[in-house]
């Protein structure tokens, strides 16, 4: 895959911060979140020069195209883990582009849903197999059994912190 | 590393994204970015609650205590992968703090170091350890052999991103 990353290439590498007398699970951590720095940059990099488009502009539309009857603002701010400012700024630029549209919501005057429009929801399915496609690149050091053992291990990962978040 | 996001839980859950018909290395892609953001939001948390500060700022620290005799602001803020407006900020702060202090480099009179003041070297040294705590107990899911095959699936990973990377 092509990565242009604007930067010279260690500065990414977190890896450096970990000495050897570091426990094994603060290495593991720091060269995830390099990993995870390293695609999700190529990522936007890809956006912008296929789609010219950002990252929170994609992940908005990836919300609305799950939810094809519409989204509430504060519940699509909720799940892009955003201010509530910036959601209605990107909404605002994906309308005036023909990408988005205001629907009201029945019983409620004050109150309405955002959802894509024909045209967004084929800009969307073209940015979406594109992003797929350079993934699939990202990973493609790891065979399909090495694929499954990565997912399984971060499975277990997810499950305890999921269970941590959810106590008190 | 550099957003700051206050949300339910529930929405960082990326992995509700993925299909069952989408190859297994996006769905691997989103349980990594979870799990990732999971972990990076209860380090947040943990700094807020315990040191009364950010990540940035420790992220900013854990730079110069790696480099005892200063940084460049230039070079720092490449470093830290944020803009050099926010370097500053957050340096000024440091500084009013006593945590950090600015040193004159030789032979340049309009430049200047910033590095650790020995109250900051404590300080940090607090926060690593506490941080060093957290991500071990982010990773207890998993025993010795576990993480080791995490560490070194994921190196395989890195190694193919920064070899796409150098390459023109």
């Amino acid at each position: 895959m092509n990565m242009e990353v604007e930067m010279a290439a260690p500065a990414l590498d977190l890896e450096a911060r970990a000495h050897g007398d570091h426990p094994h699970a603060l290495r593991l951590w720091l060269r995830m979140l390099t990993c995870t720095q390293l695609i999700e940059k190529s990522v936007r990099t890809q956006l912008r020069a296929q789609f010219n488009t950002t990252l929170p502009r994609f992940d908005l539309m990836a919300q609305l195209e799950r939810s094809p009857e519409g989204l509430r603002m504060n519940e699509l701010s909720r799940r892009l883990m955003v201010t509530g400012g910036n959601v209605t700024g990107i909404t605002d630029q994906l309308e005036a582009e023909g990408l988005v549209e205001r629907v009201d919501v029945p019983g409620d005057r004050r109150a309405w849903r955002v959802r894509l429009t024909h045209a967004g929801q084929a800009n969307f399915r073209a940015m979406a197999q594109a992003h797929e496609g350079w993934i699939v690149s990202a990973f493609d050091a790891l065979d399909a059994a090495e694929i499954n053992d990565l997912h399984r291990l971060l499975g277990q990962v997810k499950s305890r912190l999921n269970t941590s978040t959810e106590s008190p």
